[in-house]
């Protein structure tokens, strides 16, 4: 920090393949941004060296912080947390947290990736709950949907939090001007809805934020809308269904080809473009999710992550380093809550978090 | 009733092109059941005579009653049953409860159908809410996911009975042997989820039901899963999603065609495939979705409804009037009551539906 180059820690026992893949996605990452940022990779320095050794390195800006220890994608995330204080994780976290690195990225534990980063980073203020929210392409461009999975019970105020937090992450990183923001929900009435959700929209609607109003499950891929904001448990459901299509279609176009010799004859040929498509709009591309509303910046990866998901995980991690997005987050919602009282606005901030 | 073949309501000015489609549906209903049953069309007399003056009906047990007022799409669903008390969504109903037909079918407003079925044919005995359900294809066979957009705020026991009558329903009419049911959650682990999901899975446990435990986003297009429950916000969330998968695959195989001209001389094969594969499991051979837990039967399809739809609808509510599905509904729950008292079981029953 203080330099201009960010540092960036690599988590080097957080996926599945670690720590081949990190050290591999290091060096494509150091490669590709021509020594634009420097990486430490932090876990079992013996195992780390022995891949560094095995590659092409000199003149790349690569060190080795040891950390004995491993949480595994098994461990209860804050027993893990408590329980190994060096593991990479909690070992790689610190040295953000101390101001030696500028960001964090881990394919582990995403549950104690997100504790630690909450945890050891602390929260932005003014954040009530930190989130993570899950990218979807598009018909057009991508749409950010958050919560997708951390709060599974949310307050009104922490959708409102999620929708100015994905708001700014949308102009900053997707670089859209103004992200239309919609509240996800049953029906486009603003009297729809739970209770949560109607107070939410309240929120929403008297926000500075380019609100769309109330969004249906079918407004996530058309490109129109640029953040969805919802619940954990409703974002989890929508990301895990959407993550089934893939594997449904090729067993469906399956069954349709075995009806006729002539279908089966097209099958590999739609097959083969379908899974082109599904190629362009991978996982790989996105370069993992960020801890959204925590002091730091921390992006947490699939844990079959490849090389080249950790290379743009790591591209991501250097571009949030220098983004500012926390002091926005901060700012925003500083001016929400003297906006509101100008307003007198009735709805009640959450007595805690 | 009384006699050995069902009478079915249609409600001839339920849809978006009443009463033409549902003229065409019911006379295409008798045609291929070889008047198995006999319908009644309810509506404005006139305009029905209409289109029945143009068909060939000669010998089909088709009789109109007549209803001058027509609910509208736009119609707020319980302001409407009370001003249009000669709607033919209401004249229809009160025929079915009355015992002068076994069986009510709509492609209109609905909330509105959902609102009179619960109000003029009432709630089975033991259900707290009447619910509505959608049938997914999956890689192998069809899967209920309940409830889909009816109960946006469930306690528990509604979850339970959700899923007592979707087994019910996945058994009697899908042909499933022991229906597997799982409870729509962010994981697996039952302390996964908010205290409702978590309660929820507590009372179906405990139930004589073939629960498989908590389920995510992903098993609903398996095939794994016959019954999926969860509360009407996710449900609908996932509904509509899923709704909208088609049209956003076909913008991006598009996108994907236009960057070679390989790929667009493929195009249209490709899309052509696909698009057989969607209508392989388009909503009009569901024949509609049936309102759960109302002393009767209701069918409610889709605004856009053509005559086929509205066939399938009418062959489908005629095979639930003879299934005595409501009986089976009842005394699972009468059972499960007697059976958790003599657990001991601690989850108290809700006071109010």
């Amino acid at each position: 920090m203080g330099s201009s180059k960010p540092t960036i820690v690599v988590d080097a026992m957080g996926g599945d393949f670690a720590p081949a893949n990190e050290v591999a996605g290091s060096i494509l990452g150091l490669q590709e941004s021509q020594n634009a940022f420097s990486i430490v990779l932090v876990g079992k320095e013996e195992e780390i060296q022995k891949h560094l050794r095995g590659a092409e390195i000199a003149g790349l800006p690569i060190s080795v912080v040891n950390a004995p220890e491993v949480i595994t994608m098994e461990d209860s995330p804050t027993a893990a947390l408590k329980q190994k204080k060096d593991s990479s994780l909690a070992v790689g976290m610190n040295l953000h947290k101390e101001g030696k690195a500028d960001a964090f990225v881990s394919a582990g534990n995403t549950g104690a990736v997100l504790s630690a980063s909450t945890l050891i980073l602390g929260r932005v203020k003014g954040v009530s709950r930190p989130t993570i929210g899950a990218f979807f392409p598009t018909e057009k461009g991508v749409c950010l949907l958050v919560d997708a999975g951390t709060n599974v019970d949310c307050r009104p105020q922490h959708l409102y939090e999620f929708a100015v937090m994905g708001s700014i992450y949308a102009k900053k990183i997707f670089k859209y001007d103004n992200p239309l923001v919609g509240l996800l929900n049953v029906g486009e009435e603003e009297s729809k809805g739970n209770e949560v959700v109607r107070d939410a929209y309240k929120l929403l609607k008297a926000s500075r934020l380019n609100f769309a109003g109330n969004v249906e499950g079918r407004d996530v891929l058309t490109g129109r809308i640029q953040v969805v904001v919802c619940d954990g448990f409703v974002g989890n459901a929508i990301l895990k269904f959407a993550e089934s299509v893939p594997s449904f279609l090729k067993a469906r176009l399956k069954s349709y080809a075995e009806k006729n010799i002539l279908r089966k004859g097209m099958l590999g040929l739609v097959r083969g473009t379908l899974k082109a498509v599904f190629k362009e709009m991978d996982y790989e591309e996105y370069g993992g999710v960020p801890v959204l509303g925590v002091n730091g910046v921390s992006i947490i990866g699939h844990g079959t992550s490849t090389p080249k998901a950790i290379k743009n995980m790591i591209l991501k991690a250097a571009e949030l380093a220098t983004a500012d997005i926390n002091k926005h987050i901060e700012q925003t919602l500083a001016d929400s809550v003297t906006h509101r009282a100008l307003a007198g606005d009735t709805i009640s901030m959450p007595a805690h978090p």
